[in-house]
């Protein structure tokens, strides 16, 4: 077995912990990546608090991989030692299901296997990226691009991907007025993404606080939420909302923001249940949708395009000291945070 | 003015009576229709019992007309007295928005105009289809196929194209999974033009009680949804869901029927909200939608589409006297109808 240094948590809301745990040998189609950046994703903690039911404890956060290949397995051909990589939100998936075949394990149908907080298929709990390496088939690693930073490439592996699938997939681009809902750690992609596909680009924010940086991201327009007037202001206006906010939203008040034919795309995951009108929905054949992070081929499209593009996620390297991501958790929680987190993963050596 | 005998209700909720009422003069574009049939609705019910707030009364309910061209105004072409004709659930629009452009009046910016409990552009109340004769502007009249017997084309101007466009809006065809959810008056209708389609149909029922009618006019599958292992059975089994139930829906529960990238459709609308959890949509891509009635060219080619392939509602025909239609309204509640009433309006004659 290999180890590994890593931050875990023995239950559900309990203090992260420095502590090494044992990643498997190398099977023919292993990559061990040397793991230097880590982000800090809104998911982990929801997770690691078990706001989201059941979870499996001792957890090693973190879907948002950055590093260099430092072994591969007697199969793999598509990595050498050195290579730039990353890992999203999954590390196996059954690959003969008609998703998986179209390029959306996500959707697996066997289920698919998360980075952490999951069982692997022979039954072994999954460790993720808060740690000093880790071992992925090939399949589910991805390229970073020369002219990414490894430290911001890490959160494009799962900020950046939950972002432009749902852009690309209803469609963003030239003639069409999207809104981005929250100007967070998602929110501040989508702006690059949706303004780099062409659109006319929107954000709706709680407050003014974040306006100059959208405007500097690409956003053509701001409106506060805060203001009632907003809403009057903008009815019937965009083809696409996607809301990039984990808490309860006035949904009729937002789908009235569409114009017919209009969808609004949750990528944000309260816990709690919606309500809404059928009405808001019928009068203007309105659709509310969700969408779940992106496939493997997607997510190196979403870094090539990045790279291509100059986006990239604005961040705070910080630490790997246990206190330290703590606090930076506890800063998620009360939004303070412009716009993501990373965690310097190197720092991860044992002493 | 033109006189007309028809069924009126004084106030929300109140007892219809028979009155006379008047219809505007002949414009240039303006057509006389003599009344045959008028089908009954649900939505006659909740907007003359007040259920969706504010209403005009005294009210007219009626907005699936069947009935013979009587006159004509100078500037009409295309119709000429003796002509079968039909008319829906609106009279007018303001002609020149995108939507109106596109032959999607019933989104129209102006707001159309309805065939009843609604002002026309002028300011004046319009009233229904319960009554002896209409006077709508030509751009609002359909033609009904001599292959289509009047009494039941008057429920397709509703019940039809409220079933008809979406299911051709979100592609029920060859290698598609429907469901229909609601055998009445809508799904009935729906059942049968998702067949048509070429779709796979499955409806899905409280009961078992209408599976052999279901199965005659084109069901593949029938399951009743009273049944919880229907639900186990099924999960993410459909492309597309059209709920034409008027009562509020365990939203989850459907959503779970449908594959990655699948739709559930309103077309039926609860006066109280729904409640959803967002990772119904997020895990699988899903949408929610919903779509109101369709416009004037697609309820023509939506009345080729049923004389074609030999679509017809199932109906009971009623007198035209208020007790009558009273209580047809009263086994319309009780979900008594196989599956339309339709008022045979010659009998409004005034004696």
């Amino acid at each position: 077995m290999i180890k590994s240094h890593a931050l875990k948590i023995q239950n559900a809301g309990a203090s992260m912990e420095h502590s090494v745990i044992e990643r498997r040998e190398l099977r023919k189609h292993d990559i061990l990546i040397d793991i230097r950046y880590s982000g800090i994703c809104h998911s982990d903690i929801h997770q690691g608090e078990g706001d989201w039911g059941e979870a499996i404890f001792p957890m090693v956060p973190g879907h948002e991989i950055a590093g260099i290949v430092a072994a591969v397995g007697s199969d793999v051909t598509k990595f050498s030692v050195g290579d730039r990589v990353g890992v999203g939100c999954f590390v196996d998936s059954c690959g003969e299901c008609d998703y998986c075949l179209a390029g959306d394990e996500q959707y697996c149908t066997k289920g698919v296997v998360q980075t952490y907080n999951s069982l692997d298929y022979d039954g072994q709990p999954t460790y993720g990226g808060y740690s000093q390496n880790i071992v992925v088939t090939d399949r589910f690693v991805v390229r970073i691009p020369d002219k990414l930073n490894m430290d911001v490439a890490a959160p494009l592996l799962c900020a950046g991907i939950t972002t432009y699938s749902p852009l690309k997939h209803w469609n963003a681009g030239p003639g069409k007025k999207v809104a981005i809902v929250g100007m967070g750690g998602l929110g501040h992609l989508a702006v690059q993404f949706a303004h780099a596909m062409g659109a006319e680009v929107t954000v709706l924010s709680q407050s003014l606080s974040k306006q100059e940086e959208a405007y500097t991201l690409g956003a053509d327009h701001y409106y506060a939420t805060r203001d009632q007037d907003t809403f009057s202001k903008l009815a019937g206006s965009f083809d696409l909302i996607l809301n990039t906010v984990a808490a309860n939203l006035d949904v009729n008040a937002y789908l009235s923001l569409l114009r017919v034919d209009g969808t609004l795309v949750n990528v944000g995951a309260p816990s709690k249940p919606d309500t809404y009108s059928v009405f808001s929905l019928i009068l203007a054949r309105r659709s509310l949708a969700g969408s779940l992070v992106g496939g493997i081929r997607e997510t190196q499209e979403m870094l090539d395009f990045c790279a291509e593009h100059g986006i990239a996620p604005m961040i705070e390297v910080i630490g790997a000291d246990p206190e330290e991501v703590q606090h930076a958790w506890e800063r998620v929680k009360q939004s303070d945070v412009r716009y993501r987190f990373v965690i310097d993963t190197e720092q991860l050596n044992g002493n």
